[in-house]
């Protein structure tokens, strides 16, 4: 704790990745930290719209990235963010592994998670059955029966990926006809081995030690081995209770144009905020890192 | 010209690219037209910012954008837009090869071109000592002399950027105060290993296969490594004329959230716009043209 860097950059995904490769550029003194090298982004089983690459997997993709960051000879610091609070006229950061890290300057590119169905024994199935990553969990269900619940591109890729293993693909979905990327719909909605059920939602989970069918809001029930959520993600600001970042309604991160927040000293990129026009992709928070990086770099300037 | 288009991308840079591999996603019937494939980014001698790649030429980069495109079935065709007009309900676009395309949404990705000296052999040493952009160059100077053409903010931030790592900078500048954040020209004239040179302009550079020095107009001769010319950059905006697209001050196409210009059915995306906190980089100009396909799919959408 007797170092003071210029940045910390919170979140090791596509914003923040890119965040400390422009800042190695431009010599911040910095550190980056993270639950998990490449964050949500590799759990995508298949990325098509990343402009160098034709078809990767997120984890190959990301993989690209750190090897970049730590290439540069940035230090990676896999843990979790529990707390940050400004000392003085710096930002003290502390994570679960009881390390307590200072800086100048705080980027939060602290993504988003996994939105939850809300139903009864949902916890309770995870990991026996229920899975909100087909990308992860997928390979465990060779010649099986599963369930994708959603109808967006995360569950309409979902859903193709599970084709390609599983006997048998449920994709069960709210509304009456699938959204998101149309190539992906279209696919879905042409392969033999799913079923789609529309205007349907899932009132019950049954089971023993292991999830074996859900019963749907008509009543009907339907055997399977696997249930895989892909419902879409919600914002992950828990850490960021006393400092009085402003956010919206639905507790995006609002950012300026050059990614600042309201709170002098930090700033947010990726997922998490409200800018790129509200399209959250990997190549918009590559942007976001970017420039909150530049802008960054300004500021630390200014104070020097 | 039988044929009405959802879209056509003018520019091949990384934006138009982007926006190309997003429509097609899409599945939006389109065409994209540029006059060199990859745009002023192929001009960058190194880039290693692009989170990807720890180092790649500009051209190696540009093609990988390139082969997803046509991968994806796109026509490219290269020409160079002459003029864009509104025909009843959508636009005329006109070539200088005499080729005539009809689509419902144009995207101008048409990018900056950067400014020149305008010094005898001033094209002769790009990429041969010469370049226009400190930030991709800079780090082949490590223990270098270079020179910086320039006194407003881009060149400042490169002699500061630079003096970080060559040996000895030259700020040569043709006023007799820096311009800019005072800040930053407050550190150029700290720094010690930047001499600013006022009241001065390049007469000459002289070189074999690299150049070697350069010739002020005071006739002092300067031996160096690199010659970074920040003089800034100037939107291509000869084919607007007629379209009424509001631009800013000096040229750039505004633009809202969603890259949208004030004319229904025309967006901008990439160099040429005033997104992106003025960040004029690949990754954010990737990241505007898929915001941009993403707004322009919904508006084909909603007129369907």
């Amino acid at each position: 704790m007797d170092k003071l860097y210029d940045l910390i950059i919170i979140g090791n995904g596509p914003a923040g990745y890119t965040a400390s490769i422009y800042a190695s550029r431009y010599k911040l003194n910095h550190l980056i930290i993270g639950k998990v090298p490449g964050g949500l982004a590799t759990e995508a089983h298949s990325v098509c719209n990343f402009p160098t690459e034709s078809r990767i997997s997120g984890i190959d993709l990301m993989h690209k990235f750190q090897q970049n960051v730590q290439g540069l000879g940035t230090k990676e610091v896999i843990d979790e963010v529990l707390d940050i609070e400004k000392v003085n006229s710096h930002f003290r950061v502390s994570t679960r592994n009881k390390s307590v890290f200072e800086a100048k300057t705080v980027l939060l590119a602290i993504g988003t998670e996994r939105r939850k169905l809300n139903i009864p024994d949902e916890e309770k199935y995870i990991g026996k059955g229920l899975t909100y990553c087909a990308t992860c969990d997928g390979p465990l269900y060779k010649d099986k029966t599963v369930a994708v619940i959603g109808g967006s591109d995360a569950a309409n890729t979902s859903s193709l990926y599970l084709a390609q293993i599983a006997k048998k693909v449920y994709q069960i979905y709210r509304k009456e006809k699938l959204r998101g990327d149309p190539s992906w719909a279209d696919q879905v909605m042409k392969n033999e081995k799913i079923e789609v059920i529309f205007n349907a939602t899932i009132k019950e989970i049954v089971g023993n030690d292991r999830l074996k069918s859900i019963i749907l809001n008509n009543d009907k029930k339907i055997e399977i081995d696997g249930l895989f959520i892909e419902i879409g993600s919600v914002p992950s600001t828990a850490i960021l209770n006393n400092l009085g970042i402003n956010v919206n309604e639905h507790r995006y991160i609002i950012v300026d144009q050059s990614q600042k927040t309201n709170v002098e000293g930090i700033w947010a990129a990726g997922d998490i905020t409200t800018a790129s026009n509200g399209f959250r992709q990997i190549i918009t928070a590559c942007s976001e890192g970017a420039i909150a990086a530049n802008s960054i770099f300004s500021y630390i300037l200014e104070k020097r």
